[in-house]
């Protein structure tokens, strides 16, 4: 079965997508994107990816080629389309095609295209917890905009997995960031921390959803820097994304956090995501 | 007139290249790329090119599809192909394609892709010279890899034309690295200072052509950064890269460096990079 496509404003079969080698996302990784999760043949959290999208279109000048609204008519009508029940919504927009130069283009047009992948919740992770590796974040200084400048993402995880981890937790001369694709926190003495969502991170969905989820249970939480030597001192550690919701982080570089096991604070959030998505 | 597309190891006419969706080059900026000169039909300084490919091929662990010989072989036949005289041949090379995911995909395969694009020596730039914006440098700290992701690069361009300039100097916190799309250097009481080709600026094929013009003509060279204050109050400015050869800066953020025109260590080394392509 043929899945289809959203390109610029149409729908098309995947066969029949062209992608110009004069994309200026293919020579210079300009553009930006957005994976959204379906629950349900719903898309999760719409405004909270509406308004990121916005942000990171505003950040690196790249406009909409069209409205949020019709947008987000667009994703339903593929989503209905590829009868997507479970899974996520790529969606990416770039400056368009114009002969390689690096001033943004005066004719160019932004290109837009979007597909569908199913994907079932990662129960078995969320149970047993991952293996991270700390790596050292070396990337350009607007990890808030989501860009496709995403070559140091994929070194730091390949490195992590390397080393027989699953997860790269990435931290700057030993201050701690955020992971390769996923935002980290860390549960000391009761207390939820995590970096603060300045230009460091992405501002994950998940991420804000749990610090709410986190607040709403009077958990207490503190939105700063920590270090690698806190994460390996943490009772529990956890991290969070659009597809790996709430996954707990049990051994970091070989050494076990906490009880080896996902702690009580990262279970209560856990069910709380659980029943906010209707499970 | 069509011009060919060297596509793995295949020519092909433009109108038939076709770039995947899943190319990872497109979706994470995954991979990498030179910009060779051609004179007078034939590439120029082809060997410190080739070094900077597998260079960066090693470093960001994307295998070559093929060796350099017949990399070397198949760029010249592809000048040939296209009758290019004065231009440039643009070559890329990305890890494959595979469905969207961080790790390095087990069977993908290297995806090549080439053209060339005729250019004439910018000799009024060279002339009259250029105007320069400063601007903060916020790249990731792997900038000696000549990767596709540039998106900080190309901000960094628009923001000096927005400011009225045709090139960025970019900085980290005053102090100087290199440019948008070249390297820059200072003269100063006789002195050439350059960033040191480390891991902050791309190694250019250009700057280490006009060390060696410099040193060859027994001009004092410090690799060394340098402050924008430095700059500002230097003798002598210019921007080095492969199609803007030795180009000067008459002014930064709007203030004449030196005598508003270019100096005599400048004119210099134009001659005699002029003389080493047989100009």
């Amino acid at each position: 079965m043929s899945s289809y496509y959203l390109q610029d404003e149409r729908f098309l079969p995947k066969e029949e997508v062209r992608i110009s080698p004069d994309d200026r996302g293919y020579y210079f990784g300009d553009g930006f994107y957005e994976v959204f999760r379906v629950y349900n043949g719903k898309l999760y959290e719409p405004e909270a990816h509406f308004a990121r999208l916005t942000r990171t279109s505003e950040g690196i000048r790249i406009p909409l080629p069209y409205g949020i609204e019709e947008l987000h008519a667009k994703l339903k009508e593929l989503i209905a389309l590829n009868s997507l029940s479970e899974g996520t919504v790529y969606l990416q927009i770039t400056r368009g095609s114009a002969p390689r130069a690096q001033p943004f283009p005066a004719p160019a047009r932004p290109f837009l295209h979007a597909y569908t992948k199913p994907l079932e919740r990662p129960l078995a992770a969320m149970e047993a917890g991952i293996r991270a590796a700390t790596v050292e974040d070396i990337r350009w200084l607007r990890c808030d905009y989501k860009t496709l400048n995403l070559l140091g993402n994929v070194l730091a995880k390949q490195q992590a997995l390397d080393a027989g981890a699953e997860e790269a937790i990435l931290h700057r001369s030993g201050s701690v960031t955020e992971c390769s694709a996923s935002n980290v926190m860390i549960v000391k003495d009761g207390i939820i921390v995590t970096h603060p969502a300045d230009n460091l991170i992405l501002h994950g969905v998940t991420r804000a959803v749990v610090l709410r989820l986190a607040r709403a249970a009077e958990l207490s939480v503190e939105e700063r820097p920590f270090t690698v030597e806190e994460l390996r001192e943490a009772d529990e550690a956890f991290i969070t994304g659009t597809t790996v919701e709430i996954t707990p982080v049990v051994s970091v570089d070989g050494r076990t956090i906490g009880s080896g096991s996902a702690g009580p604070v990262t279970r209560r959030l856990q069910r709380d995501f659980a029943a906010s998505i209707g499970q």
